[in-house]
């Protein structure tokens, strides 16, 4: 199984996440923008998903809410920073449960003999602000979430 | 004098600026959002200011451009995350001739006894980064800055 690799150095604000999928880079930005595809993968696997808004563009803003099964809800919310597009994506980040612990997150999408390593840099305003967030359990979630995208990426070359 | 207190610890990804105003929270916001204002402080003494863009809301975008008396220009652009208030300001932000090199700021204003702690904590995506924007001179221009502000402010309240 091809598993997340987290690079999270001691006593820095900040966290890379690199991860290889079979798809070229322009499915995986669309994976990454089209809101009808993102909602099929980004996340664990026990929650839901709901976008409320996804807006492509230079200062565009999204936010997204996962669900558990009883209903309890985690939103999340940010903005683009420059128009997104298969050269990368940077975005603020905010879990609106732990308001004001804005990180900014830059994404690239390399793509070599067909297939893409996404690679994404987090910065956090403090480390104890970096540690607490790989400590909420981020690992699970970004690999059950990329698990997802896997089967989705297949499904889509299934479809063609 | 007031100077401005820079902190940047050895190895982080973050600085933070610390200095304080003889006038309200209020006041200072304005400063830092209203055109007519910010244009009259913002940057190094040499340098004169164009702000293209200040749309101070929720994914509202800035831009402004400092030119030396030679006709180079600097241009520099973000993005605001959330409504900014008196509360606070976070924004991205990017020099133009370093595209790419986004950093993260976050503004607080204190204000007690009539004066007001500007506080400024910005992070940036990696040490070089940060380090670089050190050493291209930032402590001249933010303190010159600051020093035009004193002056806006003692104008403001000599206008009241």
């Amino acid at each position: 199984m091809n598993k997340a690799i987290i690079v999270a150095e001691p006593g820095l604000q900040s966290l890379t996440i690199t991860r290889e999928f079979d798809a070229s880079r322009e499915l995986l930005f669309r994976a990454f923008t089209d809101p009808d595809l993102l909602v099929q993968w980004l996340g664990p696997r026990r929650l839901s998903m709901t976008i409320d808004r996804l807006e492509v563009r230079d200062g565009g803003m999204w936010r997204y809410r996962h669900r558990e099964a009883d209903g309890v809800e985690f939103a999340f919310h940010g903005v683009f920073h420059g128009a997104p597009s298969v050269d990368g994506i940077v975005q603020t980040f905010e879990y609106e449960g732990w308001p004001g612990r804005v990180s900014l997150e830059a994404l690239t999408f390399e793509e070599r003999d067909g297939k893409t390593t996404v690679r994404q840099n987090a910065v956090y305003q403090s480390v104890a602000d970096r540690d607490a967030m790989i400590e909420s359990g981020m690992e699970t979630g970004v690999n059950e979430g990329f698990e997802k995208l896997d089967e989705l990426i297949a499904r889509l070359a299934g479809g063609q």
